[in-house]
C-alpha cells in the first residue's frame, strides 16, 4: 500500500453510524433490572431510549460511533482520515460534526434536515470497566448509497466499514457500494465486525460480504466465533485464515493475532496502569493497525501500533484518544 | 440550624445559572491567541460562542453551573437539595434536567419555550489543570423573580445563591427576592462570590448585598481581595470578619479559613493523588460545608467536609462528583 500514498487524498475513509455517546456509571443490578446483556450493543427505539435515559444516572456526552472513533484515532496518530456518516441538523449533530472535524478528520456528509434526531448510544459503565450499550439509530437510518462519494472512496488507500452498518437497511446498500467502488479503484476494503449480536443478526450476509469484498477483517474473539461457527479460538483462526487475505483478531488482555496466509503474528496487549473504561478498545486497535498498514509498516508493527492505541483509550473514560496518539506511540513503541 | 430540620423540605435550595459545560483540552498558546485570561470566567455572546467552539478541540459535554454543581454535591453527600434555574426546552436543556434530577436534586423550574438556547460554558483545561471559562448565558437571562417559588425557599434551611446571577439583570432581581423570602421565613442565606471578574463587575452591589442579606459568604482568595479592596489575605480576613456572620475563604492548596465572629478555623486542603481538573473545586467545597452546616456539625467539621468534597472533584475531569460523596466522606473523614 505505501506505493499508492502519493496519489491518495486520505489514508483511510471510514463509513459508519454517526452517534453521540451518553456515558454513565451503573452497577450490575441496574443492568439486570433493565434486561441488558453486559458488554454488548442492543438497538432501541426512540421511546425506549427516553425511558432508559430517564432511569440512568447523570451522564456525560461525547461523540462516538465505532468507525468515527477509529478515524479520530488515525488522525491523532498523524494519518489522513475521512468519515462518511449521517447526523441530523440538531444540537447533538452539531456536537458530532465539531468533534470529528476538530480531531482532524474530513467530514463532508451533509446533515439530514428532517426526520429522526441524531443517533445516541446510552453507555453504562460498570465497576469492572465493561461497557453495555443501547443505541437509538435516529438519523443514521438515512445514510444511503448516495452519501458514498466515489471521489472520496477512490482517493483513500483503505475504505473501512463498521459492521453496525448492516443494521439500517439503506446503510447496508451504502456499505456494498463503498466496497465495490474501493475495489474498482484499486483500493483495499477493511471491515470490523463490531459486535457479536450484530454478527448473529446478519451472519449469512456477513459471510458472503467477507468472502466477496474484504481485504482486512477486524474481529474480537466472540465475533469471529459467531462468524465462523467454530467452537474455539484456534478453530476460528484456521477458518478465517482460509477466507480473508488478512484477519486481525483481538482478544482483550490476551492480546491479538494477525494472520495473512502463511504469516501469523501473536501480539501481546500493551500494558495499562489502570483500565478505566474499555469503550473504544477495538475501535482504536483498528486505528493503530490501519495507520501502520497505510504507512507501509509490516504486519507485526501494525499489530503493536493497534495494541498501543487501544491501551491509551482504555486508560480513561470515553472512546476517543485524550493524549495525541502520535506522541503516545513515540513514547511507548519499543 | 439542626432544630429547623424537621420542618424543612430541603436542606439547601440553590439558585443559579443553569449551564451545560463543554470541556476541551487546550494549551497556554491557545488561550493567548484567543485573548482568554487563565482561571477566570468571561461572558460571551452567541456569535463568539460559535467562533470559539469552532476553534476548540473535541469536547465532552456535561451539566454544570456553579450552584447546580453544589446542589448535586449536597445530594451526593446524602443531603436534601433543590435547584432553581432556567434552561430552554432544547436538547442541552433536556440533558441539564436529566442530570440534576438523576443526581437526586429537586428541579421544578419550567424550561423557556421560546428565546435563547440553553446556556453553555466553554471550558478550556490547560495541562496545569486550570480551567478557563467562556460562558454564553442564553436562556439564563430569562430567570426572573417569578421563578423564585416562596414555598421552596421557605422550605429550605439555607438558600444558596451564586454570584454569577448578578450578570443577567432579571436574575439579580430573583436573587434579591430569594434572599428576602429566606430571611422572612427565618431561613439562612448563603452566597458564593463565583469569580473575581464577576465581583469587579458588580462590587458595590455585592458589598451592599453581603451587608444586608448574607449569613454565610463563600469566596476564594482573589474574590475576597476584590470585594474588600484589601492588599493581602489577612487584611481581607479582618475586613470580612466585621461584615458577615460567617465567612468561608478558600485558598486552593493552602486550604481554607472559616471565620464566624471570634471563632476562626484554619483548615488544611485534603490530599489528592493527582489534580486532574480544578473545575468545580469551589462549588463542591460549598457542598461539603453546607451539608455539614445543615446537619448540625461544628464549623471546623464543615470546613473539613468542604475540603474533602473539593478533593474528590479535582481528582477527575468535570465539576460534579464521580464517587458517591457520602461513601467518599466515610472513607476519608478522619
Amino acid at each position: 500500500m505505501p506505493e499508492t500514498r502519493p496519489e491518495t487524498r486520505h489514508d483511510v475513509v471510514g463509513i459508519g453510524n454517526a452517534i453521540v455517546d451518553v456515558l454513565a456509571h451503573a452497577d450490575d443490578g441496574f443492568l439486570a433490572r433493565e434486561g441488558l446483556a453486559k458488554g454488548t450493543m442492543a438497538l432501541i427505539d426512540a421511546e425506549r431510549a427516553d425511558t432508559l435515559y430517564g432511569r440512568m444516572g447523570p451522564g456525560i456526552e461525547m461523540s462516538g460511533g465505532s468507525a468515527a472513533n477509529t478515524m479520530a484515532g488515525i488522525a491523532s496518530l498523524g494519518g489522513r482520515a475521512a468519515y462518511i456518516g449521517k447526523v441530523r441538523d440538531d444540537a447533538l449533530g452539531g456536537i458530532f460534526r465539531h468533534d470529528i472535524t476538530a480531531a482532524g478528520v474530513t467530514f463532508a456528509t451533509p446533515p439530514a434536515t428532517a426526520g429522526a434526531a441524531t443517533a445516541r448510544c446510552l453507555i453504562l459503565v460498570t465497576p469492572d470497566a465493561q461497557r453495555t450499550m443501547s443505541t437509538y439509530l435516529g438519523a443514521c437510518v438515512d445514510l444511503g448509497p448516495d452519501e458514498v462519494d466515489e471521489a472520496t472512496v477512490a482517493g483513500a488507500a483503505v475504505t473501512y466499514l463498521e459492521g453496525y452498518l448492516f443494521d439500517p437497511p439503506k446503510a447496508r446498500e451504502a456499505f456494498v457500494r463503498a466496497a465495490r467502488l474501493a475495489r474498482k479503484n484499486g483500493r483495499k476494503v477493511a471491515l470490523s465486525l463490531s459486535d457479536p449480536f450484530c454478527v448473529d443478526r446478519h451472519r449469512g450476509a456477513f459471510r458472503a460480504f467477507v468472502r466477496d469484498h474484504v481485504d482486512v477483517l477486524f474481529a474480537n474473539e466472540v465475533e469471529v466465533l459467531s462468524l465462523t461457527g467454530a467452537v474455539d479460538f484456534d478453530g476460528a483462526l484456521q477458518a478465517i485464515r482460509a477466507t480473508v487475505p488478512t484477519a486481525v483478531l483481538t482478544r482483550s488482555a490476551k492480546g491479538s493475532v494477525v494472520v495473512a496466509g502463511a504469516e501469523v503474528h501473536v501480539i501481546d496487549a500493551a500494558p495499562v496502569a489502570r483500565v478505566v473504561d474499555t469503550t473504544g478498545a477495538g475501535d482504536l486497535y483498528a486505528s493503530g493497525f490501519l495507520h501502520g498498514l497505510t504507512a507501509g509498516r509490516d504486519l507485526a508493527a501494525c499489530g503493536r501500533l493497534g495494541a498501543l492505541a487501544a491501551a491509551e483509550v482504555i486508560g480513561h473514560f470515553g472512546a476517543r484518544p485524550e493524549t495525541p496518539l502520535a506522541e503516545y506511540v513515540r513514547r511507548h513503541f519499543a
